[in-house]
């Protein structure tokens, strides 16, 4: 029986470990692996498929449905004039470096964190720091395996050196291609992989092109993100919105990056799953009407004053407190950067693990009002999982430019902006008459007058006379016969303005990764089992239900139960293999499965059934359709373990299941 | 108070009406209409996102679910040689013909499809049958306006003529390039838009290719279905099944063909969501376990042969009988085609317009061994919108040849198969001393015999020699001394086979698009309001709230109940604009929302509330929690209308809200 206090940590985490259950349980394995595989492609197994879909479904009731956003499904296959104008084709795109002697293609912004972290490891070596030599060699040696970066070797390194490498390594995200290049040659940065110099960064522009039609006429690209698919159907949305702001739109879909050199699994990838919603706002009032939800809601920033000067240091503040401040630039990006802190806790990501890193002035894009990422810790680093932007009007206003349609909002004023304005009125047939050739010419001048302007010749006026200047610098006198300068009254009921938008982007694939690291253990009697402690919301199954053995005389009760959890909204699975009830859970402890129910000889003649949970292995015990509820509750969550415990008894029975 | 018998067939099917409102509702609509949209590319809005999310929920549920199928989610950009090992490079193609003066594209097929269908109406109408007369001027008035064929006009055909159109139209899947090409010189098919003679077909691969990775050295299509990221994981897919077959995996996702000349709305599109289930099987056992819960089903049938005879009579059978006659080839394929008939009525679609249209011999892909597609009616004719084929080892095998990885099942014999077979063996010593240099030519004519010439072999040397030809001609006299022949005892325990894989294919976006049509209709009264009669199941909102007004003393109300409503799984939307309760009904039948509850002031007095049903506007009220109840059940599907009816009272109060 199991009564084991849980300790999560007894074992440290092993990358290699769980990289080995992930491929062996065929969470995701390398796309086209028998044809040698393509760098950057995964498939994902049953267990991730499952998983990803909780993750999606959660996703959508934390977000779309919660704050009924319109959701859309758009397409991938996109016209290239349509990322000409959104800037893509220009600017979409990375720095890369080539091996001088091999032609090998390297990132290179990659290329100077990888070499620079090496040797701060290897300096970290060479002084004998205890933990942080053995940390860097386990770490090195990880990292040579996978090929993402330099060996490092115990060689010191000055102090002032160490201080420029990591200050570098702050700034990393804000260096430009020739910066880049710089760096390489002031460093002495080759390629880890040869030895060899680099050249010159280059620009590679990292959408996949292909073209449309049988004529080969019109080029096009995959999206590399459903980002323009929003912003193209938004006068339909505003319309389906019946003309309101604010509102959001939100889209779940696969996106393509052809990235240079992706050797990071899951991190790294080119084709993704992501989320993205588009939140449109009135540009004069960023406030958000469920601010005061969120308010107290505590972060970790890392904002980008600390970053230009080099350091990494955590601010801990409430969103309150960061929009009042003016750290966080508005209420409604506050409101979704705590929004996207809620979700990303609620299934399952470590908070200490999780900060938001603003975006430096260089790193943002120009038209960018504040931008922020959630980077989440893994074995890796800090890894960008979430972008929250605020775009401004940009992305409606240079479709708007491209293609003419108003991409705006029009609201009716509740009370119409009266103004009055002075319009001059020019006596057509004296003006040409005294002007002949040049009447265009001088009522161009008096046209081009501001208010204060037409306010001051109107005053002349009416003493006798005044004088403009034409654009060639003569100077012409104009009278009351020639022309009369009034004040005239404007009304405007209508109010014409092109939405901002807060983008909140979320790429699937690396939550979902980070997630099973966070979720991954062993047991502390045995480093062999392998646990994913997933919450059941985004468990790929929830409850595992195993019969004493595959004899038919459990074939009425396993039926029952499962009828019975699936009339429920809960997914269970029935595992009946010949091997022992213990190896069975310890199987399905490795896929994350949160609650077992073990059907035996009891079962059949007292309907009994014993409740198992995955953390703890404890199990109690109860009438069938007790334990049915207790563990439906269990999956939705509207109790947890311990008042589980209190509901049921233990179950201390004679039969080992552990 | 409505009482109205619904008449849904009062008005007939009107596409434009139905267009009209998918467009302004956005259901769906043209990609990239901002930039002139591009054809075959289709942006779903919030109901029709909503509506496909719902049949691939419901897909999930019947199939994934109920069957226990292994999900996947696999990566849509291929390299290169996977699509060449299946065939897609070389055949994945269409034939296209081109305009010899303009150089338009035209695809071969529909080119003859459309201008004989035009005759055929053109020859209706000079015969002056009614109404077919009349359907054939409208049908052609829409065709011309969407620009999928010729305008017919009023010719007056020979009956053999008639006869003959008619039976290439039945057999037009059956034709290669080359004999489009004569059906166009021999019936004088010219391009309608131009008038112009069309060129010799020419193939056309479907694949949009790109290419991966910075150095554009690794050519890519994206997938045109996703059946090869099934096979190409079947190892790990078996392994995950223990090892066991028959099982299946499935798989939801978007795949692409560069269509010629898209012209059909989303019946032909460039860009598609599809679901493929692959389902492995033991070549020599194609039963299937669950068969007995479909065998009475009963599906209406076109079958090979009454299409090769240039017919298209429908017959009625149930799939006991058609797999039992040998109509359909084995009982797993008879099983899908019961369960895809299920699913497609499950969900909405017309049973009395769906059938099961077998593939012709040429039509049919050379491995398959049997294919029939469902094909469900519509203002375009019959469209196919699933495929089901038995595709028998070809795809695994193909994968397998090319990448050397077995891609089979291995099974421990309970009984090892104990075979005894005759075996030569040489005396090698004297062989080579009686055979020379033609040593190796003799041994080869011995092992070359099987096991009958073995054996008459063994007898005559029994009696002294016996002969052998060598492959050059020559006869060898061979002795006791020289080869001996023995029986010998072979035990095999494994069984290893590449099982047969059958594969229904979904094309959810037709599907889609086809049950709209099956589910509008315009009340009787009013041909301007139109109803979407979608199931519960898969209407985009299942529930709209509707207060009398935005007053603030409804928000409590609207509140409890949306909550309950959400907490009972059901989704609700709230309707609180400005409008009388009636208008507001009306626009949610556009976007098929079953049900719907007003709250009033007697809801705030007495807690009651009224619950009014789309298709018959009939109206019931009970106390709040009593009408969440009865919703609640109306929309899992529990309990149906006239169940409701009688266990709560109808409204006939004074309000009228329709």
């Amino acid at each position: 029986m199991a009564s084991s206090v849980v300790n999560k940590t007894a074992h440290a985490f092993d990358k290699g470990r769980l990289d080995a259950l992930l491929n062996r349980r065929f969470f995701f394995a390398p796309a086209f692996e028998i044809y040698g595989g393509v760098a950057g492609l995964y498939d994902y197994g049953p267990p991730g498929s499952s998983l990803q879909a909780n993750i999606i479904a959660e996703w959508r009731r934390h977000f779309i449905i919660e704050e009924h956003m319109l959701e859309l499904d758009t397409t991938i296959m996109t016209p290239a004039p349509v990322f000409e104008a959104s800037g893509h084709v220009a600017r979409f795109a990375d720095w890369m470096v080539k091996d001088t002697k091999t032609g090998d293609v390297l990132r290179a912004d990659h290329l100077v964190k990888g070499v620079l972290e090496a040797r701060l490891a290897g300096d970290k070596e060479a002084r004998g720091l205890a933990g942080a030599a053995a940390d860097a060699e386990k770490d090195a040696k990880r990292k040579k395996k996978s090929k993402t970066a330099a060996t490092p070797s115990a060689v010191k390194l000055d102090d002032a050196v160490v201080k420029e490498y990591e200050s570098i390594l702050a700034q990393l995200d804000n260096y430009s291609g020739p910066e880049l290049g710089q760096l390489c040659r002031k460093h002495a940065i080759t390629n880890p992989d040869t030895g060899n110099e680099v050249g010159e960064p280059q620009q590679f522009n990292l959408m996949f092109a292909s073209s449309i039609g049988p004529t080969g006429q019109h080029p096009g690209y995959l999206r590399p993100e459903t980002a323009q698919g929003h912003f193209l159907n938004f006068s339909r949305l505003l319309e389906f919105n019946n003309g309101r702001v604010p509102f959001a739109s939100a889209h779940i879909g696969r996106a393509f990056r052809n990235e240079i050199s992706p050797r990071a699994g899951l991190l790294r990838v080119r084709e993704f799953t992501m989320a993205e919603i588009e939140h449109y706002v009135d540009p004069e009032d960023k406030s958000h009407a469920r601010f005061g939800e969120v308010r107290n809601v505590r972060l970790a920033l890392l904002d980008r004053h600390i970053q230009a000067a080099g350091e990494t240091t955590i601010q801990h503040m409430t969103v309150g407190e960061a929009v009042d401040k003016g750290v966080i630039a508005n209420a409604t990006l506050g409101y979704f950067l705590a929004r996207i802190y809620l979700f990303l806790v609620k299934i399952g990501i470590t908070p200490e693990r999780l900060r938001f890193r603003q975006h430096m002035s260089n790193e943002m894009a120009h038209y960018a009002a504040d931008c922020w990422d959630a980077e989440i810790q893994n074995s890796s680093g800090w890894t960008e999982c979430v972008g929250c932007a605020d775009r401004a009007a940009y992305d409606l206003s240079v479709h708007t430019a491209r293609t003419g349609h108003q991409l705006v909002v029009r609201q009716a004023l509740k009370e119409p902006i009266v103004t009055e304005r002075a319009v001059p009125e020019f006596n057509k047939k004296n003006f040409g008459k005294t002007f002949g050739k040049d009447t265009a010419a001088v009522q161009l001048a008096v046209t081009n007058m501001n208010e204060e302007q037409l306010l001051k010749a109107k005053g002349e006026l009416e003493q006798g006379s005044t004088t403009v200047v034409s654009t060639d610098g003569r100077e012409h006198k104009l009278t009351p016969d020639l022309l009369s300068i009034e004040r005239k009254t404007f009304k405007q009921s209508i109010r014409e303005f092109t939405p901002n938008v807060i983008e909140p982007s979320f790429g699937l694939g690396r939550i979902l990764y980070i997630l099973l690291e966070h979720t991954f253990w062993c047991r502390e009697q045995d480093i062999e089992r392998g646990v994913l402690s997933l919450p059941p919301a985004v468990a790929p199954t929830k409850v595992l239900i195993v019969p004493l053995s595959a004899k038919e005389e459990f074939d009425p009760l396993v039926q029952e139960v499962s009828t019975k959890l699936r009339r429920a909204g809960v997914f269970s699975r029935v595992d009946d293999s010949n091997t022992s009830i213990g190896k069975r859970y310890a199987r399905n402890d490795e896929l994350g499965t949160p609650f077992g129910l073990t059907l035996d000889f009891a079962s059949v003649q007292n309907r009994t059934m014993t409740l198992r949970e995955r953390d703890t292995t404890q199990q109690l015990i109860g009438d069938i359709d007790a334990v049915i509820t207790i563990v439906t509750e269990l999956v939705q969550g509207t109790i947890d373990w311990p008042a589980a415990c209190k509901r049921l008894p233990a179950y201390d029975g004679v039969q080992a299941v552990d």
